[in-house]
């Protein structure tokens, strides 16, 4: 399996994240790229290569000219204002206020595009995420040829919206790897979320669209960030009506119950016989993830590795989350080498 | 004139306030309210009085009551999460989220119910806001027999909502007063906001409503807090519609400026002939404001007090913000002492 990173990441790492009332040491940090990579050496996998150009037509099939532009230059006008810290958002667009006017002042143009405020933006921001969505868009490329690939992306995408930032997400990686296929000629792309948290951005990009099949797990919205979207209600909307699956799951949910959940997701997926499946792979679902509260144990990531193997699809995997550090490697490749060993 | 002002409104100070990427010492200290205290002794003023008990009644009919219960309850939610800073919100229900579903973790309560994230709750915030709100209230009920009373309230109210805390503010003072007046039997009552920034919590409050004329003078919203709402083209809905007037203006205004406009507000609530006026005063248009960008002197804010003055109306002061420390006092007992002289 071919793997795609960029050594671009590490320009991304905020001074602070904002957790628990405090600017902390953020947990979407430099050191999860190197622990994938160290775990993907050892096991063997040896086809490594820095990704191609950032595409900036597939980008913008996700995203609006507006929110790219903001990117490019938030940091700079944050600067020009002489703040000190790493640019984050301090008042947001809530209910019953102007949700379509975008302010001039960095303050205002920060909270207008974000979704959340734990995530900085530096100087090294929009590098950085250009060069994850150049993983991931590579990664695409080479399943025209090749049965599957994966993309290191860092930072990660799905909660980016086609507006939004937020959740450490700035471009939505695994939108715009599915947008690859649909420009390839793709009729019906599926898109499997497994990460811990309910791939809000990924949802909110195809609600609308029957081309597209977005099924997600993740802890529910009630307890579990992003908090305002991932209920098992949400089914899309008009051509997307029944194009979109949540489940969202509890507190302390086991592997068991949660493989049942996946494996419904996955004869979803079957049942409408895509050309092309897109995973949103984040770790965080295992026990000892410190911001999450599933209980799943690393022999597991092998189990459903398998699962999604037998789908027989074409396949991009995209890096999202997981924060247990020394483990993320190890679950992570255990998703990838269950893939292959049933797809061999 | 009777002040209305409780000493514990120092139960309420975070640690930090999330500004220019870095928690910083809070720009809505403590020291506001002694700074004030100290001025009005030194001209004279001396009827100082602690509020009466807090009216519950009245601020349920400003406060919905799951918001009442998320402000007495968050800090105790948060801490019993183990967190160690303040409570600040860090993700909200931004455009295309689910907007009126509420979340049961105490991380999506608080930005459920947060319209900024710069204002922290801490363990004394509910008292402190309870006693601010007693003193709008006492005040209000002084003017059923006096011809005016101000109300040193800390923290302030105006960026309160009937369900949103945020720009440092919990309880809405002044709507509060408001309300007071109207429970008396007031048929029609004007809230002036003369604030720097606008009072997007008041307007929202009194949006639907023809027996509650809203002007407001601000800071525009492109450029500065909240950012979201106080756009000259929000004049109210339903009943409300023409009874909410927005004054939005430019950075660098002068006096000269801001007085046309605040004469104009003084024409509208004349020709409304209300029975009772609430000022939300502010006085953070003052020129050296560290967060605001008007460039008012301090000669200027008698002078505004004596046109409000001549309005000759029962009238409360409630006090809303004002941040370089040093002037506060000055520039708020100027308003006051116009405000007298006028009304002799």
């Amino acid at each position: 399996m071919k793997v795609y990173s960029s050594e671009k990441h590490a320009l991304h790492f905020p001074k602070g994240e904002l957790y628990g009332g405090e600017l902390v040491r953020p947990f979407e940090c430099p050191e999860r790229w190197d622990y994938v990579m160290d775990r993907l050496s050892d096991r063997g996998y040896e086809d490594f290569s820095e990704p191609d150009e950032f595409d900036v037509d597939l980008v913008q099939r996700v995203h609006t000219p507006d929110f790219l532009e903001f990117l490019e230059t938030a940091w700079d006008l944050w600067k020009a204002e002489g703040m000190k810290g790493d640019a984050i958002a301090a008042v947001m667009p809530t209910r019953r206020m102007q949700q379509n006017r975008v302010p001039n002042h960095i303050d205002g143009k920060l909270g207008y595009y974000a979704m959340a405020i734990e995530t900085a933006i530096t100087s090294g921001t929009w590098e950085a995420a250009k060069s994850a969505a150049a993983c991931a868009i590579s990664a695409q490329n080479a399943v025209d040829t090749d049965q599957s690939a994966f993309a290191l992306c860092r930072p990660p995408g799905h909660h980016a919206a086609k507006d939004l930032f937020g959740g450490y997400c700035f471009l939505n990686n695994a939108a715009i790897a599915v947008e690859g296929f649909v420009r390839s000629g793709a009729g019906r792309v599926a898109l499997l979320d497994v990460d811990f948290h309910h791939g809000n951005g990924s949802q909110d990009i195809f609600y609308d669209r029957d081309d597209v099949l977005f099924c997600s797990l993740h802890g529910q919205p009630e307890d579990a960030f992003p908090h305002f979207l991932g209920y098992s209600d949400e089914n899309g909307s008009g051509n997307g009506e029944g194009y979109n699956w949540n489940y969202p799951m509890p507190p302390n949910t086991e592997f068991s119950v949660w493989f049942d959940a996946m494996q419904d997701a996955c004869r979803k997926i079957s049942d409408y016989s895509p050309d092309a499946l897109v995973v949103s792979l984040g770790v965080d679902t295992f026990k000892d993830d410190p911001i999450s509260f599933f209980k799943l144990e690393s022999d597991d990531f092998t189990r459903y590795g398998e699962a999604i193997g037998r789908l027989d699809l074409p396949t991009v995997f995209i890096m999202e989350g997981g924060y247990a550090v020394s483990e993320i490697g190890l679950n992570t490749v255990n998703v990838l080498d269950g893939f292959l060993s049933a797809g061999s």
